[in-house]
């Protein structure tokens, strides 16, 4: 498609971000960086960009999903497209047996108060949770900024509600509490109401004014800002890429930004993109392929399996027990994944205890766990051959064996280790020595467990071994 | 000053019109209107475009003032400015003492609740006053659109607070119940905090991004939208007209517009330009300067004296009488000036009480006076010689005096008027004939005003005179 | 009707008088006094009591209704019981429209909020209205106290809402800036929602929990703490005085209470008593009878005709002209009454411009004319026997004429009035000296009206006249 | 002290009981109940009812405190007495930063919201968490009933708030969903700022307009309306409790009350009586003796260790583990007492999910291991003479010991233990037989633990023995 507004759009872009660039402050031009700017807007040349180290070792993160919608906390965060857009009756009828008929979704805006956020104390809490980093919601499909962006005055969280920047407190929250945690930051590429996105949309993307007005101009002064090192895009990917004008913006962003030697970013930037391109790949939410991928990818999960945003009537059937949230993480360390735990904070700034509670137990495992998880890299197998419920990961010579259930009589039979002479086998959390282990009869091997009572972990057990090798490879 | 990112601005100024008049739903382009384009974005040649005749006629229009600052109606419609970016003493009081600590501004707009406003009613009002047109504030130094405007999203009348067009029921209304009203816009330049404005301005209009992507388009979503018949913009005057690119959209404006043939527009769009170039000129706030002006003008003032937006704490002695009204009315007509009056409706949709006292206290003198007033013009004496409180008119070949004061011993002696064997002088609203007079000394004419018991008008009165000539002329 | 809890009930009676009076800080017992107790609690000995002097002197009374209605402001103070009690169409719409669904007439209390409210601005209007006494709502049929009331805990202005004792600060104000003002307390004895009160009805009266443990501690409370020399009472009627104990108040009252020797009570005690018993009587509302009555009277009647309470709807047709008020005034003092003219204040504290505007043209016509009112007595005649539209009033030997439109040819005839030769004959405000008039045929007299254009006032002209005898009578 | 009025007052309370049981439209009278009225309104009396057995058999209960106070949700449920009566910093600063000035505790009423609340689920969850009744308050110090009493008008769960019965609405639900859980209410007498509660005491209670027209009647409408079989007393202790009249209500409770049979009340009935008079002594909030007590007792203790009411700044490590409320249960069921485990319900009607969790996880617990504690009774030992932690019951000639932490090595000594030839000892929820155990070399018996892996509790385990004795008596 041929668009001459597009082409004049682009002559606009590169005033914005000339514009923002400036209002940032900096000396000199945002493209700045003098001869190297190896990476060109387009897909090829992006996708050659080496993954920055950090990442793959960081292995868990937290997800903060909290916008104008932990308001009525009702349904999902999808509440306003649920009510608004869909007419769907749970949320029609929501609204009209507690709210005036004239409320609008806006109005919701002046009850995010925020009044107990303690951004310190929500540092500490991703700190203990075990998570390496952390994506907040700069700005979800409502289009509500939780940053005072000057492309969305009057509809920030520093002009109705909090009133205060919370990306930017949450950002210097972290970097002093938690240093070792890497700070992201998730936006939504377009929004659900805004009428300049439905306008472009109407047109067949024959003017893209939304994109140059508000979508571009915000992620420069987001990046610019606050230097996150995830940019966890979404709600592109039913318009084209080209539309969202991503593969330039990303080209600043590895090229030029503050952030270029250290960002990351995920694969949602526009129609065909997911899957196929950026650092890591998303593919869908919850994605949990169960095999190994030959891209590294990430498992953006929620603690409570109804909703991202939180949800007020969600009850304890509704939340991942702590067997469920390991299980998950099992499965996807091991097939090479990232696990992108998600919480949702309280319209007054908390974190509900249960979801605390969680982030506690799965901190309190890694402690003891986390040599099976932190830089780690997959193994030859993913899950046993043979006993369902044990996922493997490898540490150089090491081999990890994590066991969702404790095994029956205690014995667990591993079809996909082989023993070797130099084979020795214990149990993180364990400090009473070796296990006692046999060969299986064709292939495998036959790993006794300690005494339940001298194991430190209460859910789901690592083997750790040394010098074994994968069924079905010649012995070394 | 040359300014590349200017330049290119222009041609996305182009693109913005495309896309707003194809959002208006329009065939063809907005340029329209085949061969006739005959005015340049140019002062010269803007100003060369003859008033359109109705507006000289009209004399009296209504001024509506309501926005969000109607939710607090405290002080002024300056609300915003005052309490937050001057500091003002008696706003920072007001807020502390009635609002909790975090309320913003924004959080008022939830309150604009217009659940009494009923578009029809206020119609009939300003038809019942006498005004033959009628200006609404579209948008005020707040930002805030009381029309759903697509380049204001989240901050409008459909998306928080009243729910509704306000700007197009009150069109509607306007169009349906009082046909012969003339229906106008405010519309406000410059917003307050518009961070993008505050960015443009601290780059010393290297930039403007705030024109481009917020003023501009929303005019022409206006005009296309409701076809307005007088713009009156406001909040211009610190810029230069070159940053609005006010020029460009007046050239747009008279030779392409829907409403190219009757549209007048005031004089505020850009440093220097008032009291200098537009249609009509405003010059200040309540504009009265007692003598002839040798351009088209307009006095826009309050009924309240100390607000143009309502404002509860206002009492009895803040508000003009009916006397001080027609006072300013006589002076205002006398000198060429048309008289637009402002009223400050309620948060809730009313327009107060002792203020439709007073239009309709103004509707009752038109009916009897109104030959004096519309479609007059300023006779050769605007006031008179002798008496002070007598103001002129004309009408062809009649004359009118506006008798402010009812004369002691019922006699009034008028300087400027000579007698000749052809006049005769009676008093709109008597229905008894001719009034006697004798010529005065030197020059003049002594008029006996009839018995008051005989007489329509409660308030200043006109005497019609026939064959009369002014003071200082040779007899015709 | 024998009621054992009745008799015992009148025991707690008296211990709530003494508690109540302790709780005022009363040295002496609330009975005190010594000797003098010369009121027994019935009617016939009530009825003795001369009326105290001050309030046929007064003639004219300020009412101000105020109170949780106010904050709905729509419709009417009885807001309530048409919207929950009848089920009146209007109010349930207006509530579905603009309320959520469970908002409670009790939640409007927060909003009560009166953060205009300055009770010596209301004090000095008051005044200057020219009226003699005030009369503020304690309490109306919603049963929230403007005073916080010891037996209305949660629901009174002190608690929710304003946060203040309304009717001290009045009280207070009115005694420091407008002392010949007397202050009086309106107070609703049934309250249509009080479990209580709808329990002693159900029963038929042979309870009354709701009169000994609300109604009558309130009313000694009020009296004790704020002295109020009028007490106007409302909503009795429809149940008999002896479950009100009305009889038994009135005894403390006029014996002992802190303003036995100048308050004054309406004629709302109960079943039978209204137009029958108290110091002065109200019939109904808007008591305008017409003519001569044989006890003293007042008619309580409404600047806006369709609520006592503001409603913000009103429009300017629903006010009294300032004829009409005058009107209503010659007719009420000329037949022996006096006028109380209701004013509904806002929820914020204000009294609304049109009604300011209302009782400074009252007070502006009472200065010139107050003569024929203020310790005025009804005359022979009450209504011209001749010509409609003028009402007699006299002070010792004068007698006015208070002539409601201005004559036909400035020339009034008079048949109830007879000349002498000792007769003269001015106008108030009429500084120019004595009228011309002529005795007419029969009976009766003629007066010539001066030029209006030298009249003070410019509604409602009053005859001066000395020297005059009734028609139908014979010459002194 | 004699107190005239107080006699009086007695004949009031008679006619109050009348009354309130007339309008619960009871066919017969509220005495009822034939000849038998064996209790007195004295403690003697009182105190020789025998406790309806149900209660000590049921061991468990839970505690629901849902009242105004669940608005702000802060600190404390004795948030409004902070804050206005102690002017506690953390109070005051707390509605600084996030109310209006004038905000009153009695505005937080209109946002007790209640809208997620249903009913059928806290039955079930209480049901769940294998509670055998339920306590619910029906009022607390703040005054507001949560039942639409008739003598708390305007501050009661219907007029303002949630707009329901939610006492009627939980005790249907209790007794449709949940009919073995015992339905009970809690009450407060005293009310902090009720005024004539600080009258009475104000005047050395000579008087007691409080109690007689607020608490009692309200009593008696609580019973006769909801019959609740527990009636959990409170606010009691600094006045005597002849001004509460208590015994004169239990009497009545006692002798002629709908719930006659099967009520059981606690302690606080006045000064005094607290740890002295009742079916069971609570003695002081979270009464935990650790030694046998002679009367029956109630542990009422929270799992928020800091508040009864919700408050949302609580953190996981406010909330007591799983292992903790086992350990509280163990202690207080060994020694003879109940459990009262409370729980704070949000404003809007939900239990906080780790409050859910921990009743489940008790629930649970009891599954396995309920036969050590419904109906159990206290053993000879109450804890263990040489090993820490370990807490006996019995039922019939079984003996529980429950043992909070698993043994090192898995093996418990038992010092107070003594094994016969008839001994056999298993494990609660361990489905594999008897496990193995040795006398103790002087007194005592060492019992070998299973595996962990095969025992069903996940904390705080039961030995189950037969044919055992207690250490230091002779052998049956």
């Amino acid at each position: 498609m041929t668009c001459v507004s597009c082409l004049l759009l682009l002559l606009l872009q590169l005033i914005l971000i000339a514009a923002a660039a400036a209002a940032a402050g900096e000396g000199t031009a945002a493209g700045g960086g003098g001869a190297a700017s190896p990476y060109e807007p387009n897909w090829s040349s992006l996708d050659s960009r080496p993954l920055p180290a950090w990442y793959d070792d960081a292995k868990v993160g937290v997800f903060l999903v909290w916008g104008v919608y932990s308001v009525p906390s009702y349904g999902s965060e999808w509440f306003w497209k649920f009510w608004q857009a869909d007419k769907n009756p749970k949320y029609i009828d929501f609204m009209e047996r507690n709210f005036r008929p004239n409320f609008t979704y806006q109005d919701f805006a002046s009850h995010f108060t925020t009044e107990l956020f303690d951004p310190a104390s929500w540092a500490e809490l991703v700190a203990a949770s075990g998570a390496r980093y952390v994506v907040l919601t700069s700005k979800h499909h409502e289009g509500y900024t939780n940053w005072p962006s000057a492309f969305s005055p009057n509809w920030n969280s520093k002009d109705v509600g909090p009133k205060r920047d919370l990306v930017g407190d949450l950002a210097k929250a972290f970097r002093s509490k938690a240093p070792h945690v890497h700070f992201g930051l998730y936006h939504s590429m377009f929004e659900w109401f805004n009428p300049l996105y439905l306008q472009d949309r109407h047109n067949n993307y024959e003017t893209n004014l939304f994109v140059e007005t508000k979508t571009v101009p915000e992620l420069y002064e987001l990046i610019n800002q606050y230097q996150p090192e995830v940019v966890w895009s979404d709600g592109a990917s039913v318009d084209p890429d080209w539309y969202w004008n991503s593969t330039v913006f990303l080209a600043w962003l590895f090229n030029s930004s503050p952030v270029k030697d250290t960002v990351v970013v995920n694969d949602r930037w526009g129609e065909g993109a997911m899957c196929h391109h950026g650092s890591f790949y998303t593919c869908q939410d919850r994605y949990n392929p169960g095999s190994l991928q030959n891209h590294k990818w990430e498992n953006a999960m929620t603690l409570d399996k109804g909703s991202w945003g939180y949800r007020r009537e969600a009850t304890l059937t509704d939340y991942l027990t702590i067997h469920d949230l390991l299980t998950t993480l099992a499965q996807t360390i091991s097939c090479g994944g990232n696990l992108l735990v998600n919480v949702g904070p309280t319209h007054d700034g908390r974190i509900p205890t249960i979801m605390e509670e969680r982030l506690r137990q799965l901190g309190s495992w890694l402690d003891i766990n986390g040599d099976s998880v932190y830089s780690s890299r997959p193994w030859t197998h993913q899950n046993d051959s043979l006993t369902p419920g044990v996922w493997y990961t490898s540490r150089g010579d090491r081999v990890y064996a994590m066991v969702l259930e404790w095994p029956e009589d205690d014995l667990v039979k591993l079809g996909s280790v082989v023993t070797t002479k130099h084979t020795s086998i214990t149990m993180l959390g364990y400090g009473h020595g070796n296990l006692t282990f046999t060969p299986l009869e064709n292939t495998g091997t036959h790993v006794t467990f300690p005494a339940m009572s001298k194991v430190a972990s209460q859910w789901v057990w690592v083997l750790d071994m040394l010098g074994v090798i994968p069924a079905g490879h010649s012995t070394q």
